[in-house]
C-alpha cells in the first residue's frame, strides 16, 4: 500500500493564504486528520477517534493561541500545551509536523524505535509531558504554572483531558487544590466526545453534571463546540480573563470527526451505543475510503475559497510489517475459562476498568451480567471495592492493565491483602510487547510492584492450557491472592508442553532439554526467544536447557533441586526490570540452596524503560531477541545469521 | 501512674437502667471516652482529637442501630460499620469493649504486641476492614454492600470518614461510582471535625462546598449535628429511607468533644487557628486533668438521673515503657538543612501532604513561604504537580510518609522519573520502627516499590551528619531522581563515624571492624541493633564487621571489592521485606562480582506483615533485634543475657 502526505510546504501556503483565521483554521484541520490518518494506518495502530475529536482545539491552540511559534520551544516564557490523556497524540504530532517541529521522517515512523512513541514522549520535540497514564494532566499543569510564577515567566498553560479521565480519582484531587491555590493561568479543556474505549462514559460510570460538578470544586466552567473555531476562540480568550480561579472548558465533540464512517456508532447488545474506532488502524478499504473522504472535502475546500490545489507527497510503501496470522491469544483462554467456571460456581465476581473488550470479557459480561461489574477507570475504588467484596467471602477478578493495576491500585492491592482474604488480579498487557503504546502502558514493573506482599502468587502463563490452569488453580486451589500476568498480543509461536507436563505451584516444565545451562523464561513473548535462542546455541553444539516458569515468586526449592543440580550455569530471561522479577526469586532460591552449585547466574531483563516500536526492534534493542541471548550465553556475533522466523503482530491496546 | 477503667459491668447497668434512649447514648459515650482516654494514655500514643468528635456517632450506632447484637459477628446478614479514616480506632475499641466484644486485656493494650492496632485490623474481633491508609472506606463499603446483594444477604453499610480524608481522589471515584451503580444500601458519615492533623482543612486544601460538591455526584446529602443524638437518630433513619441512590450524612462534629482543653483550638502563626491534639498520649498531668473532667460529668449525669455511681476498677500500673531523652532525630537535621540550603540556592520548592510537623518542615514554612506549598492529603496530585515544577527547571521536594508516598503515588513517581527531571521525595516514617501505628503506616515495601525505576537513587541516613549530607548530595550533587528514606522517631543510639568517614555514592562505613563475617545495615534503628549483635557476638569471641550502608540500590563495585574481598560470610540487616531491599542488591553485586569469594549471604529482614507493639518487642517478634541477630549468625540462645541497654520512644506520628 502506498501512502501520500501533505508536505510542510502546502500547510506554508494556507499560512500564507488570504483566508480568514477561521477558514485556515478548518483547512489546517482538515489536512492534519489527512496525515494522521496517515500515520495511524502506516503504523498499524494508533487512536484515531480521540485524535480526531480533540483535533480541531488543537489547531486552534497552534495555530492562533500558543506563543511558541515566537518564543521558541526552549524558552521559560513559552506557552504550555499538553494532552493529559495522551492517546491522541497521533492528532498532535501531525500538527507538530504541520509548523515544522517535527519532521517527515518521524510523523512517518509513529510507534517505530526511533520514530514517533505511542504515547507522548518528551524527547520528542514539542511534547511538554509524558503522559499515557489518565488523570496526571491537571496536577502536571499546575506544576508549571507555579514553576512559571516562581521563576517569574510568562506563558499560559493549556491542558487537555478526556471525558473518560473524570472517572479518576486524582482529577478530582488536582481539581480541589488547583481552585484552592488560585491557579489561574492554567486552563483545563474537556474533549467531551462521550464515548471511552467502546462505551459511552455517561454509560459505564456517569460523570454527569460535569459542568455543576466542576463548578462545585470552585472552577469557572464554560461549555463550547470543539468543532467550532469562533466558539473555541471565544472560549479561550474567555477562560483566560478569568482572575484568581482556574478556568475550564468542556469542548463538545465528536469522536472521530472529519471521516464519515468514523463518526458512526453503532448499536450494541442491550441496545446500547457502542464506538469502535478508539484505537488500532484501518482496514486497507476503510483506509481508502477515509483518505478520499478527507482529500475530497480538501479538494471542495481549496476549490470553494479559490485557492490551489493542495498538492500531496508520496511517502512510503507499506513495508508488510509481518504480522501473526491465527495465532492463539492468551487471554482468549482466559475468558472462555472465566465463563466456564462461572457455570460450575458462582461465588466469583469479574470486575474491570473499561478494558472489558481488551481483556476479552465481553462474553461474560454478557453470559452473567448480574456476576460483571464495569466499574469505569477507577483503578483504586476498583480494588478497595474488591477489597470488600472479598470480606464477605466472594472471590472478586479484578481486570486492568498491569502497568495501572500494579501501580495506580497499590496501597488498594496492600490493604486488601493484609486482610487475608482471597482476590484475583488479572494483569493484562503484562511485559513489554506489544511496544507500540509506549512505556506507560508496557509493564515492566509490575513483579516488583507486588512482590513485597507477603501473600500474593504470581503466575505468568505460557500458552491457552496453562491460562486455564492458572485460573483454576486461582479460583479453586489457591489460597492466597493470585496476581496472574497475562500477555495481551497474539502469542509468537505455540509453546507445546511435553507429555509429562504438570501445573504446580512453584514448578516449572522443561521445554527443550540441554545440558551445558538452564534458561528460565516465562510467558509467550520470552519463550520464544528463548526457544530461539536455544536453536541457535544447538547449532554451535551447545545444549541450553529451557524451562518454562509460570510461579514468578514461590519456587519450590524440592523440584528446583531435581531438575537444575546438574547445572552451574543459569540464566533467568524477562521481559520485566532486572530489578525485582523472577531473576531476583531464583537468584535468591539458588544461592541459598547447597544442593546446587552455582558457578554463575545471570538475569537477562530490562535496566532501563523500555522502548517503543514493533516487537522484533524493540526486543532487539534490549537484547532481548534469541540471537542477542545467544550471543550473550556463548558470545560471538549472530548477524551472519538470516533473520529467525518469529513474527510479530503490533496489536496495540488502549 | 495508676490507671483506673470502667468495666463492663457498668455499660450492662446502663443497659439496664430506665433511661431514655437518648440518655443511654449520652451516658454511654461519656463512660467509652473515660476508657478510651485511658487506653490512650495507656499506649503513649494514639487519636484523641478523631476519636472523640467521631464517638457519638459510633455509640449511637451499636446502642441503637447495628444489628451485630442479634445476628452476631459472624453472620452474613449483619450491619456492617467502620471507619475509613481508622485513626478514631481508640474510640471504637473503647465501644466495642462496652459491649463485650473485646477484652480488658486488649482494651489495655492498645499499640502493645498481642493487643489491639494502632489502625484497625481485623484480627480484632468487632472490626470489619483493615484501614489507616486514607480515601478507601467508601469503595470497600460499596463492596460489602454488592456482596450482600450477591448473597442475598441482609444488612446495612454504613461507613465512616473523615473531612481531611475528601482531599483523597478515591473519594471521588467511589462517590462517582456509588452513585453510578445506585448502592443505596449504604450509608457515608463524615465527622466534619474541622480539622486534619493540626489545620483546618478548609486552610490546607479547602473541600467547600461540600453538601454542594456530594449532591453533585448523585448522593443524598443531609448535615446534622454530630453531637446530638437525636439528630443522629433522625439523619441515620433518613438515610435508609433513600432509595436508588446511596447517602451521605454530613456530621458537623468537635474535635476532641468531651473534654475541654481537648476541644480547644490555639492561634498559630499568621492568626491561623490550630489544633494540637491530632494524636500522641496526654502527659500526666493533662491526663489527670482530662480524666477529671470526664468522671465529674459521669457523676453529675448519674447524679441527675438518680442513678448509682459509677464504679471504677483498677487495672494497671504505668509500666514505665523505657523512654529515650535527649536521642537525636534524622528528621531534625533533615528540617533544619532545607533552611540552609535554602539560603544558598532559590531553586527547590518544598511540597508537604498535612504532615508538615510530622515532617520537620514547619522552620522551613516559616522562613520561605513563597517556596512551601501545603498540597493536603492528595499524593497523587502532588507529585504530578511535582512533575510540572521539575519540567521548568526547578527541583521539588516532596515530603509524606513512605508507606503512602511510595505506594499511592507509585504510578505518578515512575510517571514523573521517566521525563528525566529531578525530583526528591522524601520518605519519611520508613520502616518498621515505631510500630505502634500499625501496618498501614509501617513502610517495609517502599525500596521494592522504587526499585525497579531505572533513575533513583534510594539513601537512608544513618545519623543527622549523614542525613545533611544526603539531602546535599540530592540536591547539589545528584544528576538523578532522589528517595531519602528517614527514620521518624528518635535515633535509639548516636551512630558514630569513624574520622575517615565520607559519603560517596554507592560506597558505605565501617562503624565496627570484624574479620569473622560482615553485616550490612543502614538507618539509626537497625544500624543500632547490627552492633548489638556484634557486641554480643564480640563476647563469644567472634568479630562481626558491621557496616553502614545508606545506598541502598547504588553499589560501588570498586569499594565492595575493597572493603569485602576479605570476607565470605554476608548478612544483610533492614527493617524493609526481604524481597527488593538492600539485600536484593547487594545479593547481585556480590554474586556477579569474581573478586569475592561468597560462601553464604543471608538476608534478615521481614517476610512477614510488620506486627504492631513498642519497638523491643515488634524487633523481636520479627527477630531482628541484636539478640536474634547474634543467634542466627551463630546460632545459640542468648536468653541468658540481659536485655541490652537500647530503650525506644514509640512517638507515634499520624
Amino acid at each position: 500500500m502506498k501512502f501520500n502526505i501533505i508536505p510542510k510546504s502546502e500547510f506554508d501556503k494556507v499560512h500564507k493564504s488570504n483566508l480568514s483565521s477561521v477558514q485556515k483554521s478548518e483547512l489546517w484541520a482538515l489536512m492534519c486528520r489527512y496525515n494522521s490518518f496517515v500515520s495511524i494506518k502506516k503504523a498499524g495502530s494508533g487512536h484515531i477517534g480521540s485524535s480526531f475529536s480533540a483535533m480541531d482545539i488543537v489547531v486552534y491552540l497552534y495555530l492562533n493561541e500558543l506563543n511558541i511559534h515566537e518564543k521558541g520551544l526552549k524558552s521559560s516564557d513559552r506557552d504550555i500545551y499538553f494532552s493529559s490523556k495522551g492517546h491522541d497524540v497521533p492528532g498532535l504530532y501531525s500538527v507538530l509536523f504541520s509548523f515544522g517541529i517535527i519532521s517527515e521522517y518521524d510523523l512517518m515512523h509513529l510507534r517505530r524505535l526511533g520514530g514517533l512513541d505511542g504515547h507522548p514522549e518528551i524527547k520528542t520535540k514539542g511534547i511538554e509531558a509524558n503522559t499515557g497514564s489518565l488523570g496526571m494532566g491537571i496536577s502536571k499543569g499546575r506544576g508549571f504554572a507555579i514553576a512559571k510564577k516562581h521563576l517569574g515567566k510568562d506563558g499560559h498553560v493549556f491542558v487537555l483531558t478526556g471525558d473518560g479521565e473524570f472517572q479518576e480519582g486524582q482529577i478530582y484531587e488536582s481539581l480541589q487544590s488547583t481552585a484552592h491555590q488560585k491557579i489561574d493561568k492554567l486552563t483545563v479543556i474537556i474533549d467531551r466526545n462521550k464515548f471511552q474505549t467502546d462505551r459511552l462514559v455517561n454509560n459505564v460510570n456517569s460523570i454527569e453534571d460535569l459542568k455543576e460538578k466542576i463548578e462545585s470544586f470552585g472552577w469557572a466552567v464554560r461549555v463550547c463546540n470543539g468543532h467550532d473555531f469562533e466558539d473555541i476562540s471565544d472560549s479561550i480568550n474567555w477562560s483566560k480573563s478569568i482572575e484568581g480561579k482556574p478556568s475550564l472548558i468542556i469542548a463538545d465533540t465528536i469522536k472521530g470527526k472529519g471521516i464519515s464512517f468514523i463518526e458512526e456508532t453503532n448499536i450494541g447488545e442491550n441496545d446500547e451505543q457502542m464506538y469502535k474506532w478508539h484505537s488500532g488502524a484501518p482496514s486497507d478499504s476503510h483506509f481508502t475510503q477515509g483518505i478520499n473522504e478527507l482529500s475530497n472535502k480538501i479538494s471542495e475546500f481549496v476549490s470553494k475559497n479559490n485557492l490551489s490545489e493542495v498538492e500531496y507527497k508520496f511517502v512510503y510503501e507499506s513495508e508488510n510489517i509481518a504480522t501473526l496470522s491465527k495465532k492463539e491469544y492468551i487471554t482468549d483462554a482466559y475468558g472462555d475459562e472465566l465463563c466456564k467456571l462461572a457455570e460450575l460456581r458462582d461465588d466469583f465476581i469479574v470486575i474491570d476498568a473499561d478494558l472489558s473488550a481488551d481483556c476479552k470479557l465481553r462474553n461474560f459480561e454478557r453470559q452473567y451480567p448480574s456476576r460483571f461489574i464495569e466499574n469505569g477507570i477507577a483503578e483504586q475504588d476498583m480494588v478497595s471495592m474488591a477489597g470488600g467484596i472479598a470480606r464477605m467471602g466472594l472471590i472478586p477478578i479484578v481486570n486492568s492493565f498491569a502497568s495501572f493495576l500494579s501501580s495506580r491500585a497499590n496501597e488498594q492491592i496492600y490493604n486488601n491483602a493484609c486482610e487475608h482474604t482471597k482476590i484475583i488480579y488479572a494483569l493484562h498487557f503484562s511485559g513489554m510487547i506489544p511496544a507500540g503504546p509506549g512505556k506507560s502502558h508496557q509493564s515492566v514493573r509490575d513483579i516488583s510492584l507486588l512482590g513485597a506482599i507477603p501473600n500474593i502468587t504470581i503466575i505468568q502463563p505460557a500458552n491457552q492450557i496453562e491460562t486455564r490452569l492458572a485460573l483454576q488453580f486461582a479460583i479453586n486451589d489457591s489460597k492466597e491472592n493470585v496476581a496472574l500476568r497475562m500477555n495481551i498480543g497474539p502469542c509468537p509461536i505455540d509453546i507445546e508442553f511435553p507429555e509429562n507436563y504438570q501445573f504446580k505451584i512453584g514448578t516449572g516444565t522443561i521445554l527443550k532439554e540441554g545440558s551445558d545451562a538452564v534458561l528460565f523464561a516465562y510467558g509467550p513473548v520470552m519463550l520464544a526467544e528463548a526457544l530461539g535462542a536455544a536453536e541457535i546455541l544447538h547449532s554451535f553444539g551447545f545444549e541450553l536447557c529451557v524451562i518454562n516458569m509460570p510461579f514468578l515468586n514461590r519456587i519450590d526449592i524440592g523440584w528446583l533441586n531435581r531438575t537444575c543440580s546438574k547445572f552451574e550455569l543459569f540464566y533467568i530471561l524477562e521481559d520485566h526490570s532486572v530489578f525485582g522479577g523472577l531473576g531476583d526469586n531464583l537468584t535468591n532460591a539458588l544461592i541459598n540452596n547447597w544442593k546446587i552449585s552455582v558457578k554463575k547466574i545471570v538475569k537477562i531483563g530490562l535496566d532501563n524503560y523500555p522502548e517503543c516500536g514493533q516487537p522484533f526492534e524493540v526486543l532487539n534493542h534490549h537484547k532481548l531477541d534469541a540471537k542477542s541471548i545467544a550471543s550473550r550465553i556463548i558470545g560471538g556475533d549472530y548477524n551472519i545469521f538470516s533473520d529467525r522466523s518469529i513474527a510479530y503482530s503490533d496489536e496495540a491496546p488502549q
